[in-house]
């Protein structure tokens, strides 16, 4: 298992809490957790409210697994900009002779590296990134592009941690449009001010800023800093657990860089460049219940009738 | 990749006309496909429909994410029994120049298994599983025990093929009951017979069958062979593309199989035995477009509704 960043005190009560509750079911490893019912409700609440809110981009509808082609990832740079994020699959192709030997390495809690070798599929970074080739396929876009919406789907980020808004698998609400570079430009602002009213409709103390991707590396610190001077990224951070602001929902302008490397065009034959936003449900819902209480019942009834908690 | 299972001409077919429709979306990987809008409201609609037929169950809801611990998958034997359909997550561990090098082999599409270690997840082969350890987490059940819905989250498989209904990512909708053996035999019993009326009440032309799952190599004849002489599975059959039927529900009895690995046990000290039932949402969606046909406003009034498609 790689490096487990520790959260700060305030975050590791905070997850105790949660266990004790019965909102997060530990694993055994960090930022892998089962929910209850109750953390369900609340993450499926605001699931709901960002589709009433998104109901004028009159969006398509598509969904995808948790899994995408490998040269999918490849061909993106992903991991040149986030190799330490990235999850890959391995997959047993042997015979019986083999297939003993995997099992005794594993009933030993030995590592299967030798036993496994890499399949096609990695797991899903980011809730946009299916949706790129699956529009490209469809050839030039007519006018105004195309809105998609996601839904709430699972994402992977290796990065174990004892903060239970560091999550290594969680869900993000993601909105995609493709379309001429001042169409897309607008719509992500417009999304970005229409969230921060929502966040704060629910009582959360939600603050916009300029933000960076975690670039890895050295390298990485100098794209960080190109991403903030072209303000490409803003997020909206509250507080979860102690001082430190968590970022629950993020705004980015990709410019081409998607639609260059899947080949997105507009019918005239001008580029088509791309923006996403994404809420990260159980970061909001960890903040709701920070904010809120751990109890539901207790909640104003005004958010509770916005998230459909009812009895 | 591994060998691909070559689907029938009539399953092949049906594939093609899935996508055509955009009911499926293509990811360049076989058994790996994006859902379009129609596709997930009937989806969504059987997993509706089951979660009424388990009002009475007064199950406690639980939610777990598609990675597990491999400690859990190591501790059950699954690599004995299915090593060739698990998928085990590898992760980078390294710094700036080993980031390069895993790049340079990911850009051009060359394996990564030089770049990349085992991290301490696997994908989840069967909803169910986080289940035992979470309650055997709680310490001896009480009398008549407890019964668990886990909804219906994504699953995996390694088995690429041209079968849209053999995928590597499907949601498999669950049940689960663990209680004193008796209890949970006769839970198993009632469900598979509540599930065939289910699947009938829908237009489907839905066989139960003794079954057995799918073991790995030579021992596996064996186990299956076990396993049907001791009516442990049970199987809904229904047909999706041509004569061969598909599995679309099962109904497993684990005897202690489960419950002795995680130590699960009754509070006065007896033995608690384990059962689930699981419909595969993406199978029975398919028999029922089979079925009903593409265009889901030809479909039968009473069908539309039990399945709340509506407009």
């Amino acid at each position: 298992m790689g490096a487990v960043r520790e959260g700060s005190a305030e975050q590791r009560a905070y997850l105790d809490a949660l266990v004790e509750r019965g909102l997060l079911v530990p694993s055994g490893v960090p930022g892998v957790y089962g929910r209850g019912a109750d953390f369900e409700a609340v993450r499926l609440g605001v699931d709901a409210l960002v589709t009433r809110a998104a109901v004028d981009d009159d969006a398509e509808q598509l969904r995808f697994p948790p899994v995408l082609p490998r040269r999918q990832l490849e061909a993106t740079g992903y991991l040149k900009s986030f190799p330490h994020l990235a999850g890959a699959i391995f997959a047993f192709e042997g015979g019986d002779a083999q297939a003993l030997a995997l099992h005794d390495a594993a009933s030993r809690h030995e590592d299967w590296s030798g036993h496994v070798d890499q399949s096609e599929l990695v797991l899903t970074p980011a809730a946009c990134y299916p949706v790129y080739p699956a529009i490209a396929r469809r050839g030039p876009l007519a006018p105004a592009g195309v809105t998609v919406d996601v839904g709430g789907g699972y994402v992977f980020r290796h990065e174990p941690s004892t903060d239970p808004a560091r999550l290594q698998m969680f869900h993000m609400r993601e909105l995609i449009r493709i379309a001429e570079p001042e169409t897309v430009a607008a719509w992500r602002d417009a999304w970005r001010d229409r969230a921060v009213e929502l966040l704060r409709s629910l009582g959360l103390a939600a603050e916009l800023d300029v933000a960076a991707d975690p670039f890895f590396g050295r390298g990485g610190r100098m794209l960080a800093r190109s991403q903030r001077q072209q303000e490409l990224k803003f997020e909206i951070l509250a507080a979860v657990a102690g001082p430190e602001p968590t970022a629950i929902a993020s705004f980015n302008y990709h410019q081409d860089h998607f639609s260059s490397t899947f080949e997105i065009a507009m019918e005239d034959g001008s580029a088509a460049h791309t923006a996403c936003l994404g809420f990260g449900l159980e970061r909001v819902t960890l903040a709701l219940l920070a904010t809120h209480g751990l109890e539901l019942d207790g909640w104003p009834d005004g958010v509770r009738a916005d998230l459909g908690l009812h009895g």
